[in-house]
C-alpha cells in the first residue's frame, strides 16, 4: 500500500529541487569564466543565482517560522499565524 | 509615587529615538543636496542613513518575534526561545 | 528672457522631492509609534521608506557613473556608455 | 623562458578559486538538507553562501568598472580613478 508523502519529505525534495538548480548557475558562472565570457554575462549570471539563493533562503525561513517557533504538539495553537505571515512579508522584502 | 516604566513604554522612547536621529540624517541629506555637495558626500550619507534604517527595522522585527507570534497570556511558554534566537540571526544578516 | 533649466538643476529638483518625500515618510513612522500603532503597520512603513532611500540611492548613484567617472569636457566620448548601462543594472538589482 | 602572468589570466584563476568555494558550500546545502539537518544549520550554512556569492559579484563589478567603463587603450587616463573608488565603496556596502 502506498503511503501519503509526509509534509517533511515533500519539502525535503522541493528544497532539494532548488539547491539542484543553484548548482547548475554556479556550474555556469563556472563555465562562463573558463570560457572568458563578457563581465556583462558573468554579472547577469551571478545575479540569478543570487536571487535564487535567496528564495531558497526564505522558504527556508519559512519552514522554521511554521514548524520550529512553537511545539504545535505541545502548545497546539499558540503560534499567532496571522502574525507569522506579516513577518515573513517582511523578511521576503528583505531577502531579494 | 513613581511607578517602574514599563517595557513598552522603555521600548517605544527607543524606538523614537532611532526614528528621530533617522529624521536628523535625512534633513543632513537634504541640506548636502541643497548646498550642492558632492555626490560622494550624498552617497556617503545616503549609505548612513540606510544603515540606520536597517537597525530600525531588525529592532521593531525583534519586538514583533519575541511579542507577537505568541500571545504569552494564553500560552506561556509557547515560544522555542531558542528557534526565535536563530531566526533573529539570520534576519539581521539580511537587514544588514 | 527665460533661461532653459540646467541639466544639474533638473537633476537637484528631481533628488529634493525624493528627500522630502523620504523625510514625510520617517515621520509617519515616527507618528505611528508615538500613537501606539501595531508593530505590522511599523514595519510596512519602514519597508516603504527603505525601498524609496534605494530608489534614491539609485539615482545618485547614476548620475554618479554618467557625470563624474569620465571628465567629459578633457576626454569626450571616453566612457562606454553600454558598459555603464549594464552596471547600473546590475546595481539596481542590489538596491531594491 | 617564463612569461609573466597576465593580469586577466591571474584574475580569472582568483574567480574560478571563488566560484569552486562556492560550489562546495552548494553541495554542503545540498548534503545538509538530504541528511536532515535542523532549519539552523542549513540557514547557517545558505547565509554563508550568500556572503560569498556577494564577495565574487564585489570583484566582477569591480573589474568591470576598472577594466571596461573606459577603454585605456583608446582613452588613456580617461577614468576618473578617485570617483570610481568612491563608487566601489557604496556598492560593496549594498553587496554584503
Amino acid at each position: 500500500m502506498l503511503m501519503p508523502m509526509s509534509h517533511t519529505v515533500r519539502e525535503k525534495k522541493k528544497l532539494l529541487g532548488r539547491v539542484r538548480r543553484i548548482k547548475g548557475q554556479v556550474e555556469a558562472i563556472e563555465r562562463a569564466l573558463s570560457n572568458e565570457a563578457g563581465c556583462e554575462e558573468v554579472m547577469h549570471l551571478i545575479a540569478g543565482m543570487r536571487g535564487a539563493t535567496a528564495g531558497l533562503m526564505a522558504e527556508v525561513v519559512e519552514d522554521h517560522v511554521r514548524t520550529h517557533l512553537v511545539d504545535a504538539g505541545k502548545h497546539p495553537g499558540a503560534l499567532n499565524v496571522d502574525a507569522a505571515d506579516k513577518l515573513l512579508d517582511v523578511v521576503r522584502t528583505y531577502l531579494k
